[in-house]
């Protein structure tokens, strides 16, 4: 893939969560030539290898890497998912009725909120949100409808309109991670796991689905 | 006015920023008898009169206040507004060109997105938000456009639907301030001033057009 040339004034923030697709994305970019700085919040999940793993991920790529810290700002609003302080990570198949108490509500209206006070302070013309066609089930908040509303509401908030682009909402995960594969983005890197062990458990959901893309992706 | 009957289900939180308008609207809201939350943002304001503003409100309405401190998260999202850490608030009329200085871009999508992480965690079906007709031409987060598409990805955002009720923005300052006077709402406990002063200062935009408000309004 040629660099593309791209219009100058062009600067995003990428949502950069430390998983894979969001690593995708961003070594996407940087190879469009977007200056890009990453943005990563702490919610209150039960550990913090997502987050070690978004600042290597930013780290590797040279990109100034903001961190918010929703956990000191006095109340908890993302209770009750399994991935903060909810019960077990359920084991089993990427599918919504087994996923379900990994839902943490309006996260990502929140994550969005914020990147978008970010690119307006820095003045960057756009947010980059790594959402993929597997999320669209579990999740309400990476659906395109929802994503159209916020970005909607985007370019209505200020004078300075921040555009959400969301590139891989009609991709699935393993052509995602086909072109990571192409990019070199460093996958071992990256961190999918909904637990917090040493390594990834392989039997969560999220380290499925992962382990599926890569393999179909022929990645590994 | 007779206490009106509304379903059972219905019940709220209320942006309470210290203000005028924000106090009027939980006073009806109570009035109205739907169970309400407080909830206030510290984003950064260099004083904390509004805030305080918005306690008492809240004391005086018998209702729980949550209070979100941004100013702990880490990175500034909200600098170089003169109601953050920019210049002097400006002296004259509320009008666009004069109050330029005093928007905080994007303040209310973020304080929209965390209220709706609240109201989702008690369950309550509503987010309430006193913007009204004045507010329209300085800050573009007042504007019903935007509150439309904030509105529409908050019932897409999760299963448990938040409606977003912003039923001031057809109404004139004044005419809150008089529907304020018949619901005998404690005006001399809210705060308007953008200056952090003993007293309100009288000359800042705010104080002009809460001001003008009591005085067409007839409440003073």
């Amino acid at each position: 893939m040629p660099l593309r040339q791209v219009e100058t004034r062009v600067s995003a923030v990428v949502l950069l969560s430390g998983g894979l697709d969001s690593a995708v994305l961003a070594y996407e970019l940087v190879q469009q030539g977007i200056p890009l700085t990453a943005f990563s919040m702490r919610y209150g999940q039960k550990h913090a290898k997502e987050i070690e793993a978004a600042s290597r991920i930013a780290e590797s790529l040279e990109m100034e890497h903001q961190i918010v810290d929703l956990s000191a700002i006095g109340i908890p609003l993302f209770g009750g998912s399994s991935l903060t302080d909810g019960g077990k990570v359920p084991r089993g198949h990427h599918e919504a009725a087994i996923q379900k108490s990994t839902v943490i509500p309006n996260r990502n209206m929140v994550m969005i909120a914020l990147a978008t006070s970010l690119a307006i302070q820095k003045r960057c013309t756009r947010v980059y949100f790594a959402s993929h066609l597997g999320d669209r089930e579990i999740y309400n908040d990476c659906r395109r409808e929802f994503l159209d509303a916020m970005g909607k509401a985007m370019v209505l908030a200020d004078d300075h309109r921040v555009q959400l682009h969301f590139p891989y909402c009609k991709m699935s995960k393993s052509e995602i991670a086909r072109r990571g594969a192409f990019l070199k983005v460093p996958f071992s890197e990256t961190w999918t796991c909904y637990e917090g062990g040493d390594e990834p458990c392989g039997k969560c959901g999220a380290c499925r689905e992962r382990n599926e893309a890569l393999s179909v992706g022929q990645c590994v």
